[in-house]
């Protein structure tokens, strides 16, 4: 059985994406992980973002976070972001995040992101089309192998 | 013993708070705890943000953050967000926001956040300030008061 | 004849509204500009922005933007924002505001944003509606009466 | 003498880069901008932004702003962006943008930004230092070789 593939992206933390404090503001590093997760389905599962929106009528809502925050990142690092899909049920995903400073091995902040695949329109929960269940089940990772926050749920 | 305080406001979703999908994207959702959390302690603790910051030199970086979306909240919504202190401990400040439409009872999304108060300067933790803890105190309300997210840890 | 109608709002400059330099990052000070014209439409022509986009299928893109920003503005500042209409033709709106620190006369930046009334659906220009117009008119201003940045088209 | 040189990029358009009429909200247009602007100086001076501001001690904060949005840009566009320097005086750095859709030679938006160098310490303007104007001379086209809007001043 081959190794679960892993999405990596290394992103500079700009002028404006720290706070007062000069560090990367909490809601600023979601964001990136959330263009993390485009980069994800365009350059990974094949699909671009607006083509998954709007052609294939799919979008993956967050309906649930954990997030770990553990040190701080600060102007003018850059970070190694991991993307992997910790879980995938009929319509929900679980995408697994573990940011790092460039080049270095322990995690600054590691994320849980529990989505479901929905109909935009309807916002009702759908099956994960075949297409994308192929591709994403190639960087499907169990939890054993990453250092993750615990999920309450 | 008297009922503990819970902090309000009424927000709304602006024209660019939304998606491509025109729902609340979630990374500013929690940008708008955020502006919560610092009117908080500008408007309940009585100690503007950057004079927090600058002058008290106090941060309440966060530490841990989970977060459950119930339903989506969209473009031209208001939401009601309430604020509770969770838990308060030596440096420790847990956070529990309650969002609903304007008027609503239902919850749309609810987050805990884990806080630690730090000197900014060195970014260690101190001990929470005599007149934060007692402000900080009037909000404190148990767990079982509220609906929220199972914190993880 | 009376004296034009002049929009006001206070803000306070957030946490995360700053960049690395601690000084309002600029695409947020017109991201503030933005939410006072939301404002606006919702308070002073009585007119939701989401209605205004979803029901009445009007929107004002900007087409033109000129901003002196003469002096920084810093994280824990609150400022006071003026809107005026400066021109109104059939479709083109010019919005005139002035920034300034919480009770301070002198103006830290000012901007001069053109619309104009679109139909969102096909993207093309569209009279402005009698509504809007008489509500608007209120707020016109001619341009001896302010300092503002000479438009240079 | 050589041709001047033009700094490019191509960017994507995000899935929260658009407003409720799901086109590139104009504030996040202008932060687009400044990544470039951040990716310049690294890229093409050869300094790190964060060196800048921490190191050298010298910002370049945005004292003049004139923009023309001439067609809208999508979520899902990607888009081209060039930087060319129009003026260079003793501390004042005039950057000439054009943004088009990817491939695409008709102009989507263009704008003039009009910063100063400064000591961002004592907030005082300072002159270009050696080692930046040189590099930034490389970049330097008249107003005749592009198309931009006038700029007022």
């Amino acid at each position: 059985m081959s190794e679960p593939a892993v999405f990596r992206k290394r992103l500079p933390v700009r002028f404006a994406d720290v706070d007062a404090a000069r560090v990367l503001y909490f809601p600023r590093q979601l964001h990136l992980l959330h263009t993390v997760m485009e980069d994800f389905f365009r350059e990974a599962v094949g699909i671009p973002y607006a083509e998954m929106i709007d052609s294939d009528r799919i979008g993956f809502p967050t309906v649930r976070l954990a997030v770990d925050f553990r040190s701080p990142i600060r102007f003018g690092d850059e970070v190694d972001v991991t993307l992997r899909v910790r879980e995938m049920g009929k319509s929900r995903v679980v995408f697994a995040y573990d940011v790092s400073l460039a080049g270095r091995a322990d995690i600054a902040a590691s994320a849980l992101q529990t989505t479901v695949a929905i109909d935009p329109r309807a916002w009702k929960s759908v099956p994960i089309p075949d297409r994308y269940r192929a591709r994403l089940g190639a960087f499907l990772a169990p939890a054993a192998n990453e250092e993750a926050p615990r999920d309450g749920g």
